[in-house]
């Protein structure tokens, strides 16, 4: 017989099926006891009548691994209106030990460390699990929706010989004898890749030796980055990223309905025009509205990234809103300047709800222009990332969006480990 | 005017046109200058006839950045059957250095140290590049094949804690003053999470210290992973495979027709049933038809397994044949063994036209298993592994294609750094 999962009963009413799956939670009455088995999909109630069988049952520890075979009864009793009867119950795998916590509970009541130590145990909770179900979507959202523009999916090293982004926080390996480091991002290499396929995207591993013990920071995140050449300016960029977070969206309903639904996620509008306002212009609405001295600063502190997000739902209806030209001083060298006002940039992050999302922007595409910007010399192990450059870069852009940032946002996870299944951070380094 | 791609001209025909992309060659006739344009999508023919225009144009080295105004002409000589004519040619990004070999020609006239150097370069040429537009298709297949079973995308650490496959072969990295090694394989998270989503898949890179210099070994590939839960046996696992490789293939006709053809790739048939050996049959098979003593041999030779390929060929008109029932002794210890012959394993390789290209296999799935497995004694290290496995695991199994082996033998390459965007080895760190 076919397995059943638990979510296609009422497409069995009153016929035999045969589940699979974990046993989650028994509730013995006088005369009948109430199983409860989980699969992948959802959670199937089985009811044991028989004697014998509520005495063997009994005996089965909590996510011991079963098999049921029965009839499906429909019923008002069961969450899911139906049920199964006339159970046989058999035992796959068995479990002689109590679970490190109780699953069955609509949350797991356990700190968030016991919790991650007991990462494989606790991942089965249909209400932690679900939110790895939209990490999922996510993916899918942001390759299909640069898939259908033509960009190309690539895979680039993680093992570098020089530090991307900054000197610091790197992590370093033992390469055969020499040094070598983690890679921060694919920075360099998507941007060689604009010279190949113009349009390029990769979803991989990042690391940082973040020294700070936050709910923000992670030692291995999962980055999904963009980078397109032949741009007129970093307003293409973005206009490539609405469209990705619109397909995330879009994926997230059509991929993960149950989870959403299970999470309570309410999900974001993507408005056909983000609303986008320049660096310094976000200074001044702000220190308008707060009397706070805020214009000049090299930078938007949280309290003002929240500000934005109120306003751009305030006045746009937008759970997103762009703020470009960011101070030069405060961008990577690579930042293409804002030929205008070359103190500030063409780049932008993407606050969500207030909070930052996604930084991207243009970057510098002539050899002279990263000399210059990098005073004339270049650092050592830097050589063959601008040898891309001296043989001819069209104007070019990119982002990179931080998967388990999105995830932990659109769930309102307080801290980013909620949101990624086996964290790697200042203190954890297992499971 | 929006921009045209190269391989659009025939929709253009005696329309003005705006191309950009890459000065590949400019050929100087007496009257009549052919600038070769190359775009993320082919190559288009440019004709210059004016005379100050083919002077002006004669100055640009070759990958200089251009944008191309001009009128489309059906025309016999081009090899699309259309060139460009009455050009006004625009520089986007200069060039001022000879690139270090040239693009032009069928084939980089450079041995492969000299092209991996210069990757940046290298890979724009159309051949080169095409190969990776196969390992975007190929990883799109292997995951819509998944998606559309029901498989659930992760994404999982990269630093752990204890060396999983073995304990040789793997990068130490400084993890905030402690000890930590890159993961080889995602092997017991994919396990773990099994018991979370059943059905689990991951494509990312792993890493791998081999202090080989060989044609077939990098420090980091990219690894197709795929796991299952509630198999009766590996067959199982074989048969999700067989419709993976089938999803790769149909993909690769779907996404990238062009480089299968540039490349003249003989695509692969994909038997509805891939022939079936087991490890003990095929070395009495290969002992009988060549005279050579291999009953009893712990694995099979490279000559063995290419006996094996056109013995498939042959008889089954296959590209593809599974070797299934490898001894235990070769296997790692988490491998399943045959019930009835329990020196055997329930695991198998499947070979490509007679070369490794996938190896995968049942799994054990209960705690006393993998602690007999392990002489009763857990490495340190291990002990959040197993937890899995004391709170019920079904029966699982599942398998790893190596990205790049498999480019390398659709394309033929010798080396499968040809097939590897910026590869990464026992004596390259850089680019």
């Amino acid at each position: 017989m076919t397995r059943t999962y638990s979510d296609a009963l009422a497409a069995h009413q009153d016929e035999p099926v045969r589940l699979q799956g974990w046993l989650l939670h028994q509730r013995r009455l006088a005369n009948v006891s109430f199983v409860l088995l989980r699969d992948a999909r959802g959670i199937a109630q089985v009811v044991v009548s028989d004697t014998a069988e509520r005495e063997r049952v009994s005996e089965y520890m909590p996510e011991t691994v079963i098999e049921v075979r029965g009839r499906v009864v429909a019923s008002e009793q069961a969450t899911s209106g139906f049920e199964i009867h006339d159970p046989e119950i058999a035992v796959i795998s068995a479990v002689t030990e109590q679970t490190p916590f109780e699953l069955r509970r609509k949350e797991i009541n356990a700190q968030l460390p016991t919790v991650l130590d007991n990462a494989a145990v606790a991942l089965r909770h249909p209400a932690k699990r679900a939110a790895f179900r939209l990490s999922a979507a996510a993916m899918q959202g942001f390759r299909s929706t640069l898939d259908s523009r033509g960009f190309t999916e690539i895979a680039t090293p993680k093992i570098v010989a020089a530090a991307t982004e900054s000197g610091a926080n790197v992590f370093a390996i033992d390469y055969f004898g020499r040094p070598a480091y983690l890679a921060q991002s694919p920075q360099f290499y998507k941007q060689k890749m604009v010279g190949v396929f113009e349009q390029v995207y990769e979803i991989a591993p990042v690391f940082r030796a973040e020294p700070h013990d936050t709910v923000r920071h992670l030692a291995q995140y999962v980055s999904m980055d963009a980078e397109m050449g032949f741009i007129e300016s970093h307003r293409d960029v973005m206009a490539v990223l609405s469209d990705v977070i619109a397909g995330m969206v879009t994926t997230s309903q059509e991929m993960a309905s149950t989870a959403l639904e299970l999470l309570g996620v309410d999900l974001p509008v993507v408005p056909d025009e983000i609303p986008v306002v320049h660096f310094r212009t976000a200074q001044e609405m702000i220190e308008a509205a707060t009397g706070e001295s805020v214009v000049g600063e090299p930078d938007l502190a949280p309290a003002h990234e929240r500000w934005l997000g109120e306003w751009a739902k305030t006045e746009h209806g937008s759970d997103f809103v762009f703020v470009e030209g960011y101070p030069m001083a405060k961008r990577p060298f690579y930042t293409y300047p804002d030929p205008d006002r070359p103190e500030f940039s063409q780049s932008f992050d993407l606050l969500f709800r207030g909070l930052e999302l996604v930084t991207g922007g243009q970057r510098l595409h002539a050899y002279s222009d990263y000399l210059a910007a990098l005073d004339g010399e270049v650092p050592e192990g830097f050589e063959g990332y601008l040898d891309a450059f001296k043989f001819g870069m069209p104007p070019h852009g990119g982002f990179a969006i931080g998967l388990e940032r999105w995830v932990a946002r659109l769930t309102g996870a307080q801290n980013v480990r909620e949101v990624t299944l086996f964290p790697r951070d200042l203190n954890r380094l297992t499971p």
